[in-house]
């Protein structure tokens, strides 16, 4: 479907490393699904002889493909193929506090990062992608896409608003689905309905204010400061499969990062 | 000086592995300034015989402590003790335009995320800590700390306010040191003035609005949102060494998270 395979140049380039041709064939098993996701990878013995490479190098291109997330060794039972992303939602931006809670009561509830909102889909159509949108899914001008807009609920209080865009004809099957059948998150239908597993995610977090419609949504003042996330997900294929902006209250808004 | 120290309990304890013990180790070397920050450790074979140890459970670990940021490889090179940390500017969290910049003149300036901002020392002095501050540096309560009050300026404008606490009598040589000599950059003055080698920072982000004394400091009004970075830095035994509040304009706030 996709002229521009990462994959293939990178197996049969010159100037890439013995290893990394061969992590390029290991990458193809998980992509074509001969591997498929949280199961165990063959033992590298295996792996060397069906290549016919020393084990270091099997080891070296096992190493490469762990680096970039899609295989992980677990201690004592072997290497696997990842479940997709994980650990990519948007709560870890945001610490919503239910106002109704006790003074105190915190520190005993849910961990806020790992709450799964509710999600309301507000609407789901066909449009045609604008240009920039189009070529960061590496479609040609003029093709089309899907809009979703989605709204997040956490303690009864609407939280975050989504703009959601999806290329077709590839996301075609949420099209079809039933309201009732989307559930809370996006990532396991893209897998189950269109079999496309994300692996990789790219925030950015800004900040501005919402406009009038938005703080309706969100149940907030017009001109609120509000958090922009803008996300860009990736296939396993290095290819864009969605195009997301979350919006939410920049007070609500706390991100920590650990830097070595 | 400290009584809790983390890496004599690690060499020592039952619990720990022979490798993680050796890591303990070679970390003392490194804290104890036997390897010097920037130069090559021995070869492995050396270290291995050194220790009476396999050469499998040297490279272990190694890896740990490659892991933890005090090691780095370099390919064909050798291993080396880091420099600290790199990549810790704040000036990652803003992307400020100079006002003046010709249209376009952007991209081809200096990479906004390297630009060193240039430091105004607004006040230094002695101060007793609170307690929770007292207790974050490894003090009993009621010990000093140095507070400074640090302006950032880029491109001719303030651009960012920080308060900033280092524990007594630690750091008590930058009492002494005349302004002239402070530099732009706290961490080699840390590194060359009181021997800490800054090695993590944990960062939280949030979002609130400028006083009115930092509105004014930051050339802002009164109210306007801003974006706080709260940092926590340790030094190379895993002390904490310095606490610090950095505001910015929010609107200039921004900020990638690469998720795999």
């Amino acid at each position: 479907m996709q002229d521009n395979d990462p994959l293939r140049s990178a197996a049969t380039a010159p100037g890439v490393s013995r290893y990394g041709r061969i992590a390029a064939q290991l990458q193809r098993k998980i992509v074509d699904g001969e591997w498929q996701p949280g199961s165990a990878i063959p033992a590298e013995s295996t792996l060397a002889a069906e290549f016919g490479i020393a084990l270091g190098t099997i080891r070296q291109a096992i190493a490469v493909l762990v680096q970039e997330g899609l295989l992980e060794r677990v201690q004592g039972k072997g290497t696997f193929v990842r479940n997709g992303l994980t650990g990519a939602s948007m709560m870890r931006f945001f610490r919503f506090r239910a106002d109704t809670a006790a003074p105190g009561s915190f520190a005993t509830g849910i961990e806020p990062g790992l709450a799964i909102p509710r999600s309301e889909i507000l609407s789901c159509r066909a449009a045609r992608l604008d240009k920039s949108m189009a070529a960061l899914f590496g479609l040609d001008a003029g093709a089309r896409g899907l809009a979703i807009s989605r709204r997040r609920w956490l303690d009864d209080k609407p939280r975050l608003i989504e703009s959601i865009w999806l290329p077709l004809p590839r996301c075609e099957p949420l099209q079809r689905l039933p309201r009732a059948e989307w559930g809370d998150l996006l990532y396991p239908l893209l897998a189950s309905q269109c079999g496309i597993t994300i692996h990789r995610a790219v925030d950015e977090v800004t900040f501005r204010t919402l406009d009038a419609d938005e703080a309706s949504l969100l149940d907030l003042p017009d001109g609120h400061p509000c958090a922009l996330v803008t996300r860009r997900a990736y296939d396993l294929q290095g290819h864009c499969a969605e195009y997301r902006l979350t919006r939410g209250d920049a007070y609500a808004f706390r991100y920590q990062a650990d830097i070595r």
